[in-house]
Order: structure tokens, then C-alpha cells, then sequence
């Protein structure tokens, strides 16, 4: 249970032969009914926009915002492919709705895998009848598994709305920052809902979600969140959608940044004091990508020195006098100067896999809270080679 | 020779005791006849701004722009220290102002190290006499040495500008991102100028050399780039002074990215094509502190499809159709999809130690150059703790 939690959607996943691995690499999610539903996408800000984003804004715009099915794969991008990629991905579509009995605008499509690499379109189409064929609602495991590249856990989400159901799946370990964060998601819900509302939902789901989660700066090609409706619950509150849409999506995003690649922290990076919301949202984004500042969790060390000098080179507004720095609670600095503490009860902190840190600086009523974590050995491990 | 290679100029370098290595930590740069000439001085944009910086802009505003000597410490930054800090500074240049009998504005100073510790004022007040009695016109090297940090070697230049010379040393490893590039860099000459023409030189000087490497995108709290002059070779044409100061500062840079912390790689990443200069050095700063593509770098992988990301999102103007890559003048990306390309020859040009990397946009003149690094284990086992 998971995208399919929600009654109305059917959902697989396959190993196709797109990984050279043989891991599963094809996924889809659909209508148990084959029929149309409201659908509502949001996509990477990234100007190097990727052909299956391309193909899909295309889609929802062709039906005013319907899909019966969304096909996804795993080990190719199909990114910085050109008009032969905006190809591939129709074909996708096509060859998906061939199998349906539906018009190909019909189904959306998403991509994750190296980029720059032509997609083996062939291994696709000849694996797109067995995982429409393995369609069931007890696919949702392995939907999510198949999406999966340097992820070493499906991330998965059921979220119970009071009446309704919202579930979902997603992937991403790295090139994560917004906007979007950098992922693919499928979410699913049995409340009904226009395309619109459900437009309005996602936007007010990723903000303090996907949107909040910084791994490495890094904004991909590909990323795209998809919500479905059924409507078999039937209407349902608004607020009561966009708050249980929210919760789904900050339940995965926080089970992206737990699986951030060789990350070994988790960390909530907040900003208070600033002179307004925007510039605590730019301080704990630029602290939460300084490597200094990554590399002292990674090692356990408090040092408060870099988080300062961060934020007094962000260009927001900063006084040293009046700024001032937590770990776990514990007061660190006050004042830009060192504050007595309890060494040991900072030193425990620190180790804990879980840091909440607070730099307030003291101007203010601004607050932002950015998800993110360390920088270890490991990340250069998995990105020192195409991946 | 370095710091004392123009004539006029003397220098020393001894341990005080600071750094609990052992190692040289107290340096001294000095007119040889004790006599004040003009002076200048370029500083961090960090609004963290260290006790030093503060009080050599101090100096440097009350004297109009002279100066007899300046006292540098490594192992300590004396930043994030509060007005205790500042009192350091005061008594570090007071000290050096009663060895020479001058008085202490004509003193600059300048720290690196540590952040947020107090200055051990007691042991470097006690070193200052033995730095001051060492001054010597061969003290240039040991001067480079004292200011080193994590750095591996010293930092030291020496130009021709045809009649009279710039020479100078500086320090920086890590936290090298403008404005400025962070370090410290004392040049001296001999060539006549006045304070407001020193001044136009080293802004003209620092643009293309320190302001133009990014090691990590950290701005430190200390930056200092001070140049003397003695005035003993008379008058010299404005330009050439420009162009003497530019190529030391460029040779200074180059060799603190040469020694950046952990880094295999020199790299020089140019971007060509941009709407705008403005847009194009935006967009080489942001691959240059991009860590998958600093990833990519150290494992020897041109992943290209990283640099198109990256350009793709760091709001810039940017075309997938127009755009090409090329490692080592071989074009491996063309319209944003693979080029064919002897794959052979960019696998020798990355096994390199300096790579030369040009993204093109292909949508006007813009162009500008980062000269940056890879991000390797090392860098991480550099920075995990306070260093």
C-alpha cells in the first residue's frame, strides 16, 4: 500500500533491462477503471528541462488537466536528449496507451537516471505490456521500488484525511534543492477534486516540503510531482485535501533526506530573527549548502564560527552583536562571541543522527527552516562517476 | 624573496607560540627605515566582520592611507571574539608601534586560524618584540611561512614591472570564494604612488585573481589584501603598476588554488556565449561550486550533463538547443546532446591535474572564467573538525 492506497488506482513495478543491474526499472500507477480522473502536475524550475517534463506539461495541458495512467522509469533520465527524447517519451505514452485503450495524452510520464544518454526506447517499449499487465492494487511497493536509482529505500506514504485517503511514492537521494526539490513523486487520492484544486493543493503541499529540502544545491532536470484523484470518496474539504496532500509530501521529503546520499545526519537547519521571512529562507538555504559548515556535522563538531560567517556573507541583514547560535537547544554563541555552555550535552547532541540547529539573528520576526544534511566520504563515493 | 623583494621593505616570520603545532605564527612586514609610505587595502564583504579587519580600515582611514608595518598572526582569526577582539587587534599593532616608536595607527594587522576563539594576547604581545627584532630584508620567506594555515606551501610572488618591482605573499586553502577571494595577501613595491593609486590598483588587481577563484563558495570573515609602497623606484606609468599588481595578484591566486584544501584538480571553467558577462560569470561560479560536478571533476568522469543542470537553474538565460560543452577544447555536448567525440583524448585531458572546461550558451558575447578545483575525501577530512 502506498500511491495505491487510496481506492481507484492500480499500480506495478518491473525490471524491464534499462539498468544494466537488472534491478526493477519500469513503474506505473493508473486507474483501476482505465477511465480519466482529475491530475495536476508540478515540475522543475530547471531551464534544462528534461523531455518526459516536456511531454507531460504537454499532456495535462491536451486534457485540461486528466490522466489515466502514469508511466515511469528508472536508469535513464531520457535529459539532454533533444527532439530524439521528446520522441521516446510520446512513445512511452503511446505504447501505455495502447495497452489501456486510451489516447496516448492520456498518460503522463517520468523519467530519473543519467542524463545525456539516449533512451534504449526499444528494452522500454517491449517491457511496457508486462507492467501494465501486472497492474494491481497491491502495486504499490513495487511501483515505488522501480523508480528507485541511488536510493537505498522506496519511499512510500499513506495519509489518512479523515474520509479520504492520500497516498504516495517517490524517489530521490541527490541533485536535490528546489524548485522543485529534485525527485520524482506520484501521489494518489480517492477524494474528488478539479484539476485545479488539486493544482492549488500540490503548490501549497511541496512549499514546506520539497520545496524546504536542500541536499546538495542542486536542481535536476527531471523533477516532477504528480497527484491523481479518483473521486471515489467523493468531495472532501479543500483545506482537508491541501493539508493531507502537505502531510504526504513532507513525510517524503523527509524520507528523501534520510536517504540522501552518504548522508549521515539529518538536520534541521532554522533561521530565526531575520528581517523578514525571504531572508531567513535565503540564510538557512545558503548555510544548509556551505560544505565547511556540512563537513563540522559530518564530524560532530559544533563550530559555530562557519554558520556565523555564512550568514554574515549571504547578503542578507546581520549584526554580529546581536546574533546568536544552537545546537539541540543549547546556546552556543551569543553576541558572535562564545557563549558558556555544556560542552558534553553539545557533543551528545551532535552525535545523534537527528540535529536541530537555530541561528537567530536577532533583527526580526522573519523564520525558515531548511531539511538537509551532511557532507561525507560516501557522497563523493556515489558521485565521483556518472550517476 | 617575496614580500622584501622590492627594495624598502623587510620582513620576519618566528613561533610564538599561538599555534599549539609549534609551527611559525607571527609575521611582520616593514618599511626598513621605519619611515610610514602609502598603503591600501582591499577587505572581506563578510558583514562577520574580524576584529583585524576592522581596525586596519581604522588605521588605514586615520593615517589617509600610510603605513610602517604590518603584524599578521596565523592559528587564530580573531574573529567572532567582540569587542575583546578588536582591544586584541589594538594591542597587537600598540606593541608592534613601541618596538619601531611609531605610532599605532601607522600599524596594520591582519589573523587567520580558528573563529570564535579569544586571541592568546598574552603570548603574541610576548612574541612581537623577537618578530620585530628579525625584521630583515631576506625575511620574506619566513614571513609567507608564519601566515600558513592549512595551507601546504607558502604563497609567494615576485614581478618585473620594468623599473621596479611587486612582490608579496599570501595564505588560503580553504573558505575561497569572493568577495573576496578569502585570505590574506600583503604585496609590497617600490614604485612612488599615492594611497589613492595604490588603492585603484589592487581593486584592479583583485578582480580577475582573488575575486575569481571559488574553492567552495565560502566568504571568510578576515580577507585582507594589503599593498605597501616605498616609493624608492620613483614614478611609475599608472598601467604598468596596474599590470605589475594584476599578475601578482593572479600568481597568488593560482597558487592558493593549486594548494586548495584536499583538491587533485586545477580547474579553469570558462563560460562563453552568455547574454551578458554579468550572466556568464554567474553561471561559471555556480558549476564551480556545484558539488556533483566538483565530483565529477575528481573522479576524472566528463559528466556534462551536470554543467548543463547547472546551467539550466541558476537563473541565467540559457537554450538546451544552443548549448555545448567541451573538456580540454574536445566538444563532447552540442545542442545539448552527446557530440561525437574522441573519447579517448577527454579521458587523458581529465586524468590531468588542470582541466580547462568551456560551456558555451551560444546566445551572445558574454563571457568569464572561475578558476576553481575538485572536491575530494580530502577536503572532508580537512574541514570535518575546527580547522
Amino acid at each position: 500500500m502506498s500511491v495505491t492506497a487510496a481506492p481507484g488506482f492500480v499500480a506495478a513495478g518491473v525490471a524491464a533491462g534499462i539498468k544494466a543491474s537488472g534491478n526493477p526499472d519500469l513503474s506505473l500507477v493508473a486507474t483501476a477503471d482505465g477511465k480519466p480522473v482529475a491530475a495536476a502536475g508540478v515540475f522543475t524550475r530547471n531551464k534544462m528541462t528534461a523531455a518526459p517534463v516536456i511531454t507531460t506539461r504537454a499532456h495535462l495541458e491536451a486534457t485540461a488537466g486528466h490522466a489515466v495512467a502514469v508511466v515511469l522509469n528508472s536508469g535513464n533520465a531520457n535529459a539532454a536528449t533533444g527532439q530524439q527524447g521528446i520522441d521516446d517519451a510520446e512513445a512511452m505514452c503511446a505504447a501505455v496507451a495502447t495497452e489501456l485503450g486510451v489516447d496516448a495524452s492520456q498518460v503522463l510520464v517520468c523519467s530519473t537516471g543519467l542524463i545525456g544518454i539516449p533512451m534504449p526506447i526499444d528494452v522500454i517499449k517491449a517491457g511496457i505490456p508486462s507492467v501494465v499487465a501486472a497492474r494491481s492494487a497491491d502495486g504499490g511497493q513495487a511501483a515505488a521500488t522501480a523508480i528507485m536509482t541511488t536510493d537505498t529505500v522506496a519511499k512510500q506514504v499513506v495519509i489518512d484525511g479523515g474520509g479520504f485517503v492520500v497516498g504516495g511514492m517517490a524517489k530521490g537521494a541527490a541533485m536535490l534543492s528546489p524548485n522543485m526539490a529534485t525527485m520524482l513523486a506520484v501521489l494518489t487520492t480517492d477524494a474528488a477534486a478539479t484539476p485545479e484544486q488539486l493544482k492549488a493543493a500540490l503548490v501549497y503541499g511541496v512549499a514546506d516540503s520539497f520545496n524546504a529540502l536542500d541536499v546538495d544545491g542542486c536542481t535536476s532536470t527531471n523533477d516532477t510531482v504528480l497527484l491523481l484523484a479518483s473521486g471515489l470518496a467523493g468531495s472532501v474539504d479543500e483545506a482537508a485535501l491541501n493539508d493531507a496532500v502537505a502531510r504526504a509530501c513532507a513525510s517524503l521529503a523527509a524520507q528523501m533526506c534520510a536517504d540522501a546520499e552518504g548522508a549521515t545526519k539529518v538536520v534541521r537547519m532554522t533561521v530565526t530573527g531575520a528581517a523578514s521571512d525571504e531572508e531567513a529562507l535565503l540564510g538557512a538555504r545558503y548555510v544548509s549548502r556551505s560544505n565547511l559548515v556540512k563537513c563540522s556535522w559530518y564530524g560532530c563538531d559544533p563550530y559555530w564560527g562557519r554558520i556565523a560567517s555564512d550568514l554574515g556573507s549571504c547578503g542578507i541583514d546581520f549584526d554580529p552583536s546581536k546574533f546568536s547560535v544552537s545546537y539541540g537547544g543549547i546556546t552556543v554563541c551569543r553576541g558572535a562571541i562564545d557563549a558558556d555552555h555544556d560542552a558534553a550535552a553539545v557533543a551528545s547532541h551532535m552525535a545523534g543522527r537527528n540535529l536541530e540547529i537555530v541561528a537567530d539573528l536577532g533583527l526580526g520576526t522573519g523564520t525558515a527552516t531548511i531539511l538537509t544534511n551532511d557532507l561525507s566520504h560516501a557522497y563523493i563515493d556515489e558521485n565521483m562517476g556518472t550517476s
